[in-house]
């Protein structure tokens, strides 16, 4: 038998970090990093992954849809394959670990694999998807949805705002649109997804944790909300004569926030607007937005319907109109009770404390859970800001991030018949 | 002893609903009524109120500010003058009452002297200012502060939105804005100054009544409020870690609408805003203004210490900055014992109940009570509506004000010594 693959925290977390800076630097606008999809900086980025997969002993392809992946034979050609994955396109003005981190830190564990000249089970396949954030055609997950078998045809002719659809920004970077279903992956070339992703809150950095072993994927509604009063001037309409569709939204705002709370669930108002909108005119009518997240949907619902008894008690007693109008709605994505048991076990190893969280931001293990099990294991990010510059996780909990999925990647190996 | 000078509340009322539509034709813009100040719609506006101040009797002038001045001579010439007014510009989208309703009915007062052949102890000069709603300049109350000598001369260099200063506005209007000064009043040559206006307001109606007497112009304070806490992803913040600054805000409306019950004062929040403003980013901040009025200066000033508690009190508790800016200051004006009673003597004459309310508006009074004591009577307005095309009036209730204004001006001149 060869030597067991290692991966040394310390070491690994600074190569981690660095590969990170190195795909920083492919940016469209100068000063700050954006990085969108099928863009010319996209291409630089597969180009610079694909060398790192190469080095690592991985076989390279760009899929119809764009996506980088780098295959690591097991034992058997052809075996099922692990896929490590997360996505190489960011936000505007974004921070440098959303995404990339994955990729990178998948790579890393190849590395230690192919360093130790092992074969598993099953295959490795490290994915650097295309798109994730959704800011050049609107739609979101698209790398990921392709290769899960569900994205919709109908995203192909999305035009992005200098009106090229999909399609064709297809094929300027080199890909074959008419081709697109063939990303998609049968369920039986895959055993498993996992993905390493900072958290994007605080919660393992208030506990003190490096990582975080994800339960579920928040499900999510979200609604945008108008009460409808009275306007009139501010002073000349006595307080017992209004109507003010804005105090009614305050009560609904303080509503909102206890509901998530009594719920255990996460609740916010991230919109709100007076109308007319005047500092003299007792606003007429009020129009502000509902994000609710939970990790189970029945207690999203029993949220909602709470929420909702709260909102037209409020209507009622003010004599507010009221409406409601649906602005997205997903279910909950579980993770994989075995990958999560995998993932723990492998943090316990490490010496850590295991703590279990929800996610509340969508990632591409939620798309590509409709094809595998997936699981996901976040690393601690700084003040639990993302999606921002200042977004900063360290090196040693990179290096943690890594070698625990390694870990787990070689005791899923185990688990799978050869 | 020549006939006693009478108004038909019925015929009187119609004569002046049509003066009001005459005038409502002259607007800048078709299809709805905007008239500023020193155009050439004033302009028309200044002539046709001329000739029906002529017919009426009066000796026209404009005086350096573009103020309409029609003066009906007291038995001595040279007696000091009740000035009757209002203003004859408008805002955008105007209704016809707002300020019209004033000039005509003190035209229409001087007319039934005039037809009677009457002269009383004093002048009556009927005023149609130029500028009361500040639509062009931004400063409001321009013709009545320049006749109560309280323009700043500043004003007079304050450009519209085209670039022109109001000084060559007043000269191309054909007035010297070099006598600018001499259109101040001196207190010697003025007995008081009465203005009917419509309430634009609710309370007048609700009451089933056609007028009411102004006790004061209310004092106003309005502030721009920031609260800021902490933003974040709403997905991924427990409601325990959050400092949401628009939760806070929330509570801060309603606080304002306590405060406003509590005071017996009249408070609004008419402007809201969250920033970043995202429906899946917690508030980081958000912004409101206050409006908070009320006829009495110590009761605003109680009601704005209470609302202070209660905003540091939230923020505190909250963990959010505070930040206050004041946005307007004025203290109020209180109408004239004497003229009031007057008024009200007046009202009950006529019939009526007499009902007392403050003005949460301002008026051109306002300005005239820093050289004479001022007086309003108040008109009751369709739904309290006024700035929009929907005010409407009466010509029953105009007729009623009209003779309740000339009931009042011949016991003034009866108070007058000769």
């Amino acid at each position: 038998m060869s030597p067991a693959p290692r991966l040394e925290a310390a070491t690994a977390g600074e190569a981690l970090l660095a590969r990170c800076d190195a795909l920083a630097a492919l940016t469209e606008e100068p000063g700050r990093l954006t990085r969108t999809y099928l863009t010319p900086r996209h291409a630089e980025a597969n180009a610079l992954v694909a060398e790192w997969m190469t080095a690592a002993g991985m076989a390279v392809r760009v899929d119809p849809l764009g996506n980088l992946i780098g295959r690591y034979e097991g034992a058997r050609p052809g075996a099922p394959a692990v896929v490590i994955g997360s996505h190489l396109d960011t936000v505007r003005d974004a921070g440098r670990y959303d995404g990339m981190l994955g990729v990178v830190t998948g790579i890393a564990v190849v590395e230690a694999l192919h360093r130790a000249g092992r074969r598993l089970p099953v295959a490795v396949e490290v994915t650097g998807f295309g798109d994730e954030e959704g800011v050049r055609f609107g739609a979101t997950l698209i790398g990921s949805r392709a290769l899960a078998g569900t994205l919709d045809a109908a995203v192909l002719d999305t035009p992005d705002r200098d009106g090229i659809p999909l399609r064709d920004a297809l094929a300027a970077f080199g890909c074959d649109p008419a081709r697109w279903q063939q990303a998609a992956r049968r369920p039986e070339e895959l055993r498993a997804y996992l993905e390493v992703h900072i958290e994007q809150g605080p919660e393992l950095e208030r506990l003190g944790l490096p990582v975080g072993v994800v339960t579920a994927i928040a499900g999510a509604t979200r609604r945008a909300v108008t009460l409808t009063g009275m306007a009139g001037h501010a002073g000349t309409v006595p307080m017992d004569g209004r109507r003010d569709a804005l105090a009614g939204a305050a009560e609904a705002v303080l509503a909102v926030e206890a509901v998530g709370r009594d719920h255990g669930v996460v609740a916010t108002v991230g919109r709100i607007e007076a109308l007319p909108g005047a500092v003299n005119v007792i606003p007429g009518a009020a129009r502000f937005t509902i994000d609710l997240r939970a990790a189970d949907d029945a207690a999203r619902a029993a949220a909602l319907a709470d929420l909702d008894d709260t909102l037209a008690a409020v209507a009622a007693r003010r004599g507010l109109g009221l409406a409601q109008e649906p602005l997205h709605e997903n279910a909950a994505t579980p993770c994989d009770p075995a990958l999560m048991a995998a993932f723990a076990a492998a943090v316990a190893r490490a010496g850590l404390p295991v703590h279990r969280l929800m996610s509340g931001a969508g990632h591409d293990a939620m798309a590509m859970a409709a094809v595998t099990p997936v699981a996901m294991l976040f690393v601690r990010c700084a003040g639990g800001i993302s999606h921002n510059p200042a977004e900063s996780i360290t090196a040693a909990d990179a290096g943690t991030a890594a070698a625990v999925l390694l870990d787990t990647l070689l005791q899923l190996a185990e688990d799978t018949p050869g």
